[in-house]
């Protein structure tokens, strides 16, 4: 595949009369690649099963015949008004037991059924017209993204009793395993069994860990559904924009179902801190030990943050070499033009509000046109993560101030300040790729990796916290603590 | 008009007895004016359409033939809770979705058609019995105070609905207006709109901005029916008492429906700031271009911060002269007498716990008998200051630390220290009065206000973040930002 | 009664193949006392009026013959399950109107009927077939622990009112009493009153200051009912395990109806504040003038702080002796064996997770085996101190960032560091016991104390702010405020 240099584009925020000047400068600056469609429910379907097309139809074949490749959005992101008027459960509910209602996006329950019946219905009928179009396709639009990676509804109590009983087969055995002599939470009957929601004080941590995995495998195997309808009709790639820092989906289980990784690349610490921009690219590229693809690019400010401040074009030149020499096959800027209405309007883009190419489009242009090829750093340093133990870290933990993904940036840190090149590892690695291995604060280690630990070749560094737990959130018998 | 200095008087907190005693200690000052009613809905109708006027025909005739001069403030601020139990859906409803219950005050959802039937049914009573003995009527009481500015009931979504009809009358204008294909937020029939509740992310700005509008009105038009009930009857002032630091209603559109401005003097700010009060008298001053009365002044300790300080008598005298150099024809000491019950029991007055003078009592009678007549300061500065201005910059901003209203009042800082009066100027304000016009951070401009700047003669000072946006909250085509 | 050192012990926890284990180390380390049975509700009653007692049966008669003394508490904490689906209306709702879930302990709402008609049966159950066997009685477990002091459901709305009838007989003396012409907010019927749920602004202090008592009432009463049903059965002694730096139940009036006061001797501070710990002490003591027991005693680090620290085994030996030179007759050690499972799994204790003897058991038994009998401090200064002014201080404050008990604690710790024993004094005591008396910022003072304070022969110290309320937190017609 040759390199994907583009930007995400939304042809039903213009003026139809604009979209020829857009793909003109596209052209000019030799961009082939565009994001479109993760937002097109209503424009798709704009009432239940009365589907028009008409101006995607005409997007699409404009840009087809001016030679840009498409990546499409499954448009699952943004229910339309009238199925949230008609179902109203379809709204995600937060910790706090409130209806998040019509009005920005991700306004979905993932579990519930109602929500996945309209969803893979509006997901075939795009994939079925627009197959010969595609290039590439993008599940729904960050999965998880504010806070809506779990749902407090009646449908995931529903759901997490069928994942339950699916796992367990009979409830003396989650007894056993949720350790339900503790406080004399022994469940009869698995109806009776709920979500972890509002308590007096500290929940079952066991119950908390499956409500995590459930919550995630929600995610997972709605994405699953999608995959399946995709590949009916398409053998074009199938991809999901991951989020950095993002650590609630197991998106190592994730990228399993995907053909490729992409992720979405912006600037989330206070301070621009550009090793843990590095670090994600590396976790990125350890997901599948592969290239990826920056799905979105920071162009410069963007809207969202406290203090949105801008950065010069040079920044994005160095953003887009920085992924290049970390396994990118190419980024594409989030967007190709400032938007002067919406929620993102003050969000800056290659194209000026009023249409003029921006500084940072040249850059961008110059910048990509030398990065050829895919390039991926030889493997030196492996360091162990593992997206269970940050739940069981965040659960229950002897301080409350630590965090085990930011710890282990830390580490990744120091071994790239020293000259090392790092791979992230997971239980199901070929660890003896690397001359130095290690695992740091990893409280739960399966046993099948331990056995492969055992056959390790190389230097392996164990920190204290490692090994104490078992998959189940016990603390093992003989841990190192007094 | 003579000038007004007097009290908030609550004949109903105190045994009838003690009333003549109350009045002999204001004559004995000089004092000349009472505030009384704004609280008294129960005590006038204690039951559903059954009136008991005896106490306030009581205490009014004994003032009225004492030589009190009596500004009456419309009870509606409490209904009382034979209403509240008829009708809960009368009570406001926060934010998070919580009903906010009887047992304090303000618990009213100012949109609903209910509560504004029996509150102008009780506004009407009390004109109707009182008209001759009142020499100026105040409308309710604080509106928006305590966050009750905006409510989020049903009753809110319904009278939304009502206010967009009016306002975009065809549903395909108000969805481009607000922007709606930005996330698939397009609306098919106003009966799907509601106010903007919690969503998952960023609201659409464009609804907000339209509800900070439609949650302004909604007060504006309240005061409206009852300065129409009571021009029925009355030819005496109307005035609402306002807030300082008060952003959320529009003033200076309330005030073209209320004959004089007044309003409540206390101290917000962490640290006593004297300039910042001055801000406040001078904005006040301009919103009419015209003398105000200090409807509540602070007498020295209140009850209602974290920390409660104590001010000597002479800071009293300090904050009656500061009025007065403003442009104040008056003010009102909050309150007469110090109460030992109810939530504002430690809240000082001008007569103590026992019935005896306070030294600022004396203070204060010393003080108004020389300040006679009114000063209006020149006109030499004018700093354009617009409520709508400071709803946008609340709504979307580049940096959330960034405060419209504070920026503002630096500004105004500065110009006071080089030794020039200041007025705030408006969308119609003469500017050709100023030999210095500032426009700080004022995002939207009208074009009618552009057009007039125009042909201005004086000098003018425009700073970044100024004319970017009309007044759809859409960010005009060619901003200064990159 | 001879000294009681001992440890909390949950033999539900454990296969029955270890309990042998278990005494055997409790008997090598000469451990007489072991707390059992306080969450072991669903355990003994695993279905409605469905009995099992083989666990405990078996447990209690391995103890016995052991020569283990046994305290039971009464298992009234954790509501089954099956209750809990049957009658949801006995879980607690939260200041903010959440309903707090089943899932963890202490989830149910004193107030409710139901729950105590049921919390009662199986109370009288297990009295009944242990009493032999249980040598004293806890009732229930740390009563308003993690913020379930106070319980907002319609069930405490139902009983406040019941509770207001009792007080006030009639309404217009509720209405004097509560000040309700303030803000209007007269009562015309008891079915109108609502316990003080969320308001626009400030509500009636006297109102709320009832709610306090209300709520504190309800599980005084709660547990007069538990010493009801012992007392039909048993001549144990019969307590309760209070917590330290707890305000929210009035300890003196709850300690009348205990035969003995017991605590939980844990670190609430960020730092560890010995002196801090020695004023909770003496607070005990001085509730019945009486030795006292160390229910739970912290054995080194806990589960449940932001930061659970360690702390070495001469830790535990010192906490052991500070608690026996205030008066404690025994200190059981919360818990006898860490638990590799449930929400307190890093919870240290006196036997590993793999059944292993800590170095802090020896320390254990070493240091308790010198604590013979019980010393009591000769009564020098006295302190006065009163729960109702806790809440006064809470509820409506001059300065909201000042704390009632920590000015206490900070007065405590000036006189102990002078060399001074303290007693804390109440209402009732006899204070010529005392050459000195500190009387510190008690609001409220009863007219009788006061009569008794005039004939007292000592020194006496009154600061600020003392005696200026009444019982119904009305002010004082002459404070000293200005």
């Amino acid at each position: 595949m040759e390199n994907i240099y583009g930007a995400a584009y939304y042809p039903e925020h213009w003026d139809r009369s604009l979209w020829q000047n857009h793909i003109d400068i596209m052209r000019e600056y030799n961009i082939k690649w565009m994001r479109i469609g993760e937002f097109s429910w209503k424009l798709i379907e704009p009432e239940d099963e009365k589907y028009d097309f008409s101006l995607f139809d005409e997007a699409i074949e404009l840009l087809y015949k001016s030679g840009i490749n498409i990546i499409f959005g499954t448009p699952t992101a943004v229910p339309p008004i009238w199925l949230v008027k008609k179902y109203p459960e379809i709204l995600p509910i937060n910790e706090n037991g409130e209806i998040l209602g019509f009005g920005s996006r991700r306004h979905y329950c993932v579990p519930n059924k109602i929500y996945q019946k309209y969803a893979l219905r509006v997901t075939e009928k795009v994939v079925e017209r627009y197959v010969k179009y595609v290039k590439m396709w993008q599940i729904d639009n960050e999965f998880g993204c504010t806070n809506t990676d779990k749902c407090y509804s009646h449908a995931s109590d529903i759901a997490f009793r069928e994942w339950l009983k699916k796992k367990y087969k009979d409830i003396n055995i989650l007894n056993e395993k949720w350790g339900t002599p503790f406080w004399a939470q022994m469940y009869d009957n698995w109806e009776d069994i709920n979500i972890p929601r509002k308590t007096v004080t500290f929940k079952n941590p066991h119950q908390v860990l499956d409500f995590y995995r459930f919550s995630s495998d929600a995610y997972i195997d709605f994405a699953k559904k999608q995959v399946k309808i995709i590949r009916k009709y398409s053998n074009a790639p199938i991809t999901h924009n991951f989020m950095i820092d993002f650590l609630k989906i197991d998106y190592k289980k994730f990228s399993e179902i995907l053909d490729l990784i992409s992720w979405d690349n912006y600037i989330t610490t206070e301070e621009y801190d550009p090793l843990r921009q590095a670090a994600n690219h590396d976790l990125m590229r350890s997901l599948k030990d592969s290239p990826f693809i920056v799905m979105e690019q920071q162009p410069g400010r963007v809207n969202w943050r406290r203090i949105n401040e801008e950065y010069p074009p040079s920044y994005l030149s160095m953003w887009l070499k920085q992924a290049y020499l970390h396994g990118s096959m190419g980024s594409l800027i989030f967007r190709f033009r400032e938007l002067p209405y919406g929620a993102e309007q003050f969000h800056g883009a290659l194209v000026s509000y009023d249409g003029r190419p921006r500084e940072r489009l040249k850059e961008f242009s110059k910048t990509f046109s030398q990065l050829k090829g895919t390039l991926i750093p030889k493997k030196e340093v492996g360091i162990y993560f593992d997206y269970e133990n940050v739940w069981i870290h965040e659960i229950n933990h002897l301080n409350r101030n630590f965090s085990y993904w930011d710890s282990i940036v830390d580490m990744y840190k120091v071994v790239r300040k020293m000259g090392y090149n790092v791979d992230f590892v997971f239980s199901n690695t070929e660890i003896n790729n690397y001359k130095l291995l290690i695992i740091p604060y990893a409280m739960e280690l399966e046993d099948e990796f331990l056995e492969r630990l055992r056959n390790y070749k190389g230097k392996l560094i164990v920190t204290a916290m490692s090994g104490i737990k078992d998959r189940y959130n016990w603390i093992i018998d003989t841990p190192p603590y007094g």
